[in-house]
């Protein structure tokens, strides 16, 4: 391998969307990098602050197809560190907290990269703050458990206890968990947690279009169904719910995600995988 | 109430202490702010970034003593709100996740201060990123907990249940834990958590003399006492903790943080409490 030509790989958390939630790093290394690999999860503002001669590459991942698409793109940030001395490797969130980041990180190690993460704020955090909500309160929460709603697709993830998490913990931050609501609710539920439980599902929190649903546990899939909220969103269960104080959430962005279709005739940006849901 | 003359209070979450992770928010904030209000584990750095008209206001609270200090931090609040357009109340990690954000945000906004809550990235988060430990792994861990081990003093407090967490989740992030440590790890274990469960302490994440102790956890508390690692620490159990790549990790800040005793020299601070531990 001819190691001397190799740039670094930049592991960067954008944050949950709102540009004025990226750190002051992920912002210097945006402004700097001669190549940004990027998420759907991605708002076009951020696109936007990369150097003109800075190249774009969109490797947003499929629901159903991940274990396969994370392979590519590890190849790919491997092959495009070859020419590029400077890595932006942007992800929603946090890297390293559901961001695949350390599955990235091994990789390119393994391949004699030079690699650095660079934390982000996390929508699990993030979303429930620009609503008001507490995740933590000296009166209902000593604790809060993140977990993800999207368990063992691919049969290598621990599974995730719900019943167990259900009396453990004082709040649960659940993300990418829409598509799995039904049984969450029902395994929490048969977990022992009070089907009247504080829930909320915030979605594109920090984000032009962000919506909020509240409801009792028992009828969160009803009021999440009639109201249409979808992907992405964080589902937020627990007492801290009753202590949301609206007059002192931030205001959202004006920008939104955009639109699979909107980044495929982008002029910058040369996909490597396209959304086609 | 003269309601004419009061300012903002932004709840501004610094981060864990490294300037490069303030968010692009925080940082404006802090150059545009009159007072700045600041508890002990804020780095002298970020104090530099505000207007040299700027006045500083200390808060920093000791231990034993939280619930009536609290109380002064409030009240002190809607007083520098009066004649300050713009206080930034700045809080080590975020405001939202044990750092008391709500209750002050419920108070002034009970007083008709206009409040606004700006998220930080939560050491819990950044000081296990520093040392390349990811707290989610799709090999190992899908759900992790944020938990106090600072609890209940005051009585009011959910007790946290560690027998219970201990089965349910697979990581657990402490925060103050390290003067419970010893009944922690008791609890822990005797819930049915592994003895040999690997575990690590993090002191002062992200700064210049930050330090990392790993051991497995019915040894955690020997290492610790024998290395000296004292608060501000993180603590981290899990199997995620076998996923660390160290050389990943970012470069801790040169800053460090202060000596409450360089603190109350400051010629910009007017102290309101000292730090006298």
């Amino acid at each position: 391998m001819n190691k001397k030509n190799n740039g670094t790989v930049y592991l960067v958390g954008a944050g949950p969307g709102d540009p004025d939630l990226l750190t002051v790093k992920a912002k210097r290394l945006l402004t700097q990098c001669n190549a940004l690999v990027y998420d759907a999860l991605i708002s076009k503002e951020l696109l936007k602050l990369t150097p003109n001669s800075c190249r774009h590459f969109f490797v947003g991942k499929r629901r159903a197809n991940h274990s396969h698409d994370q392979n590519q793109i590890n190849k790919f940030l491997v092959e495009i560190s070859k020419d590029h001395k400077c890595v932006v490797r942007l992800k929603g969130g946090d890297p390293f907290l559901f961001g695949r980041g350390s599955e990235e990180a091994e990789w390119l190690i393994k391949h004699n990269i030079h690699v650095e993460v660079v934390p982000g704020i996390t929508s699990g955090m993030a979303a429930p703050t620009y609503m008001g909500i507490p995740l933590t309160h000296r009166e209902s929460a000593s604790s809060v458990t993140f977990v993800t709603g999207h368990e063992g697709k691919d049969k290598r993830s621990p599974l995730v206890n719900w019943r167990e998490i259900a009396n453990a913990t004082d709040g649960i931050v659940i993300y990418m968990g829409i598509h799995n609501l039904h049984y969450i609710v029902d395994e929490l539920i048969a977990g022992g947690l009070d089907p009247e439980t504080p829930s909320a599902i915030i979605q594109q929190g920090t984000l032009l279009n962000q919506k909020c649903i509240k409801a009792p546990l028992n009828k969160l899939l009803l009021k999440q169904k009639s109201r249409g909220i979808e992907s992405p969103s964080i589902i937020v269960i627990g007492k801290v719910i009753n202590h949301q104080i609206e007059k002192c959430s931030p205001k959202p962005t004006d920008f939104s995600l955009p639109e699979p279709k909107a980044l495929s005739v982008s002029k910058k940006s040369k996909l490597i995988y396209t959304d086609k849901n």
